[in-house]
């Protein structure tokens, strides 16, 4: 058996990154390509195959590597499709459904399976991070958008259709919610995604006077880290930020717990960077909402893998099945 | 083999209905006990194991019966015990925890599994009813409470510590939400339950002069039957209190379709009886607040089962695993 590396993917709104790992789980060799400069996505799954033939060479060619698992925004495990995924910018001849996995596999040649990129990143936290010898956990991810992985029983929870586990468009404000990608109001993502925070920042320095480093920023264009710096230094209005988005998200974690009564729910992404900042409101939150019998027993842990690496782990883990 | 039958008891707040039942998944017998005349678990199970007996003497007495079967609210199938029950007046020596399969195998010398009600009611309509052959549901019980029952790739969700399933603690209102008896306020289940229907109904009395034949009844001892009675003569309260409530319900349910994506929904118990005045204002709720992918195609069903069948068989079910 020649086939001893897979490549895993995991397409975010911005880049794409990817990397062949071998099967102890060590990444050998990783890049990153642009997931949002392409309109038409056969353009870009042909970026995606050179830059996968690329990534072999490292270990010897094509010839090496058993098949390709894609962890992606409203990926398709059942159909190896993605879905109406609001963060991508891919139209062409597909409007809804683009059949990815069968794409990369005619530019490529090798079998592709692929997931949610959230769900990749859950499976990537339960082999090597923060969810080892875990069976029952929750994997929120907080980057542009706001995406979860359920692992029930040591399994991930696909629903039936294989789209469950789209925890960052549970409804959480029903009267006048913000805008969401999705098309609806209210949606979890747009409040405690990085966009989200942006937002609230957007809404925090308009509705008053109060003095903030954030004033120096362009309004339009203060990102998640403008807000998380100026909160380091003791910027009360970014301060207020994030006690504003870790209480939302606490408070739908909450009911998160009353479904499938998690050992921990592992935080992800970009936005964990702001550490205490956003976890104190949040476990706060927690505490207050989840129902008793809860309280004080779930564990919020930020994810001990480095973002790049959970997402391609995981998707890589579904390689492995092929 | 003599031990050919299993006895299935489903504890409600108010009574608790138990039944012999056969490897076919008959109800060859079955009988109705008090829950709330009893501050004694105690004196409880002693009336309970007194019923069994009674029961099993239609099949041959004790010695043909394999073991019992136990639905309860906050019942723990790992520990088999009924945890802070907020609808149970039992207190006794066991405030928190009271290990309710312990003391009712020491009366009945029988083993006992235990689960919360909905679990078991779940598990009834997955073996015998609406949910015959999915295998991704979740299960509502629209009773005293409002309980849950969540079904994942054909297996009841546990969870980390078996009390997976508390969707009627969800909370829907997060400021000036209504008392709960679970201590917190806004749970789905003070807007949803028939004690919920009939809180809406004072509420809605009270903050108009409008005419209903609800104003003949006793504010206090208003009933959701009595809602539903004067729904279904046209009345416009009655009908306005049967749309707060279906639309309260669409709206977690869209929430709960996010994380699970079942192949449908069933709903059970008293508030069923409601019909279209309850599944029309719900579906539309549903359709308004679902994530699109999911608009239109998630079913929503009425039990197939008479309530008390449903809990007894899937109590039963679980004896059979003994």
């Amino acid at each position: 058996m020649n086939r001893k590396y897979v490549i895993g993917v995991d397409i975010g709104g911005q880049t794409s990154k990817l990397g062949v790992v071998d099967a102890r789980g060590n990444i050998l060799s990783q890049s990153t390509i642009r997931t949002d400069t392409h309109e038409d996505v056969q353009l870009y799954v042909r970026d995606l195959a050179a830059a996968i033939r690329d990534l072999a060479e490292h270990v010897g060619g094509m010839s090496f590597v058993r098949g390709i698992g894609i962890g992606v925004p409203m990926g398709n495990y059942y159909l190896g499709t993605v879905e109406n995924a609001s963060n991508l910018k891919w139209g062409g001849e597909w409007k809804g459904s683009i059949p990815l996995a069968e794409l990369v596999t005619r530019e490529t040649g090798l079998p592709v399976a692929l997931t949610n990129d959230a769900n990749a990143a859950a499976m990537g936290e339960m082999a090597y991070g923060a969810a080892r010898g875990m069976k029952d956990f929750i994997m929120i991810t907080l980057g542009t958008g706001v995406g979860s992985g359920i692992v029930v029983g040591g399994n991930v929870v696909y629903g039936h259709d294989g789209f469950a586990g789209e925890l960052g468009h549970v409804v959480m404000v029903h009267e006048g919610g913000r805008q969401c990608g999705c098309g609806r109001c209210g949606c979890l993502e747009t409040y405690t995604s990085a966009v989200g925070v942006a937002r609230t920042a957007r809404q925090l320095l308009a509705e008053s006077e109060q003095p903030s480093l954030l004033r120096s920023v362009d309004a339009d264009a203060i990102t998640s880290e403008d807000v998380c710096k100026a909160a380091l230094q003791g910027d009360a209005v970014a301060i207020d930020i994030f006690n504003f988005t870790g209480d939302m998200l606490g408070k739908a974690l909450a009911n998160f717990v009353a479904f499938s009564s998690p050992e921990a729910i592992i935080l992800f992404g970009g936005l964990t960077k702001a550490g205490d900042l956003l976890k104190k409101p949040l476990m706060e939150a927690l505490d207050r909402y989840v129902l008793s019998l809860w309280r004080g027993k779930i564990k919020v842990e930020f994810s001990e893998l480095p973002a790049s690496d959970a997402a391609i782990l995981g998707a890589s883990a579904l390689a492995w099945e092929l």
